[in-house]
């Protein structure tokens, strides 16, 4: 089950880029979770230039908005939530895990802002006080700052990603007839192949072929291999006895 | 709660990786998260030299491998997984959607590698056949394509994410090289006895053979099995060999 979390009222803005690779990754992760809103506040000129020609940017490049001021970006937006590495200083607000962020962001019935601070200083203290609280990605506290692309690519896919409890695999397997004949075929062999057999070994075999957790077509596909072999043995065994071993 | 996911029994390999850039990105993300065991396979020598001189590559980077093949570098894993977009082709095996699949990497008991392919190809058919199963990033079917970087990083956090489920129940399996002696006596077996083969059959054993999930003390019984097999067809054909075939 997915929770219904509406992808077209979150809007990623990113405050102050410098680098054109990371502007085109976060609109490529955008795009790759079906993100569509992107803001630019205060963007190196020739950076947003150099990521709009770059390949894999897209629709979501193509339909960026720029704004002069953050203000301005998260206007029309009723949450608005900062993203930081959350180590290096006090925070003025709560800071939330991201997987703890989701349902609140889901629950948002406006638009919802996700801001990403500049490579460099992240968001500033005057950027963080525009947002209603921040999230942080759990990375490890000695090395918790993130590539920009690859954190909007975390945070978008922990949006988007199944919350509830996903059905359980369903694992097929062989059933007992079809243990049955290849345990009967695999203990042919061995006999044909002189193997050691004391009174446990039909319970050993057994086990064994149980353990392994054959799925149903391939069950038939061993059985197709140990009767080829099994044919072979007795060919041989056959031909052998019509010619009389000499040793 | 998390569960816990060993991140010392995860490793990462990237085969034929091209760009620098996307070697040190999922470096990077690796250190982000706690993973330290990197592998590269067939890496292109300036690229990965390049990546090494980047900065916040650091100790990951540093201690990363470098193998000729892709049997090399898996040879300790007993849990091998290919990742995907899924879109391009029919797969022979598995495909997991990454929501589903952290449950049977926590419960490996053995070292798992995580597989990416080079950015242009993904991964071969070879490199899958020798892979339990796949998983894919739920990404857009209309752009499924991610960037390796941040591929990376969404599937490690997925990894190190606070599931809140309980711990699980330790699978133990064979590692590739057990599963390798396997498939060789068994394709050795196969041509003693005449078995129709295809330039398809390699692939074909190694994945009815990863189907399996062998437990690692069941290879060693497994590869008697097979030896015992394989002597017996052997000997007969040696002794039919010195006595000649009338028929």
């Amino acid at each position: 089950m997915t929770e219904p979390l509406d992808r077209s009222r979150i809007a990623v803005v990113l405050v102050a880029p410098r680098n054109p690779l990371n502007i085109g990754a976060v609109a490529r992760a955008m795009s790759n979770f079906g993100f569509f809103d992107l803001r630019l506040v205060d963007a190196y000129e020739v950076a947003y230039r150099e990521a709009k020609s770059a390949i894999h940017a897209g629709a979501v490049l193509e339909a960026a908005r720029e704004f002069p001021s953050l203000a301005g970006a998260v206007a029309d937006c009723s949450l608005v939530i900062g993203t930081t590495s959350g180590e290096r200083r006090t925070l003025h607000h709560r800071l939330v895990r991201l997987e703890a962020a989701r349902p609140d962001l889901a629950a948002n019935a406006g638009r919802t802002a996700i801001l990403f601070g500049s490579e460099k200083f992240g968001l500033s203290a005057a950027d963080l006080d525009l947002c209603h609280w921040s999230l942080r990605i759990p990375a490890r506290p000695e090395h918790g700052s993130m590539n920009l692309g690859q954190a909007a690519a975390v945070i978008l896919y922990e949006l988007i990603r199944d919350s509830g409890s996903t059905a359980p695999r369903l694992v097929h397997r062989a059933d007992a007839t079809a243990l049955g004949r290849l345990e009967g075929l695999l203990l042919e062999a061995l006999a044909e192949s002189g193997y050691h057999q004391t009174p446990a070994t039909v319970g050993k075999i057994r086990r064994l072929i149980r353990r392994l957790e054959i799925p149903p077509h391939d069950a038939e596909v061993w059985q197709g291999i140990f009767r080829q072999i099994l044919w072979k043995l007795r060919h041989n065994r056959e031909r052998n006895d019509e010619s009389p071993d000499e040793v």
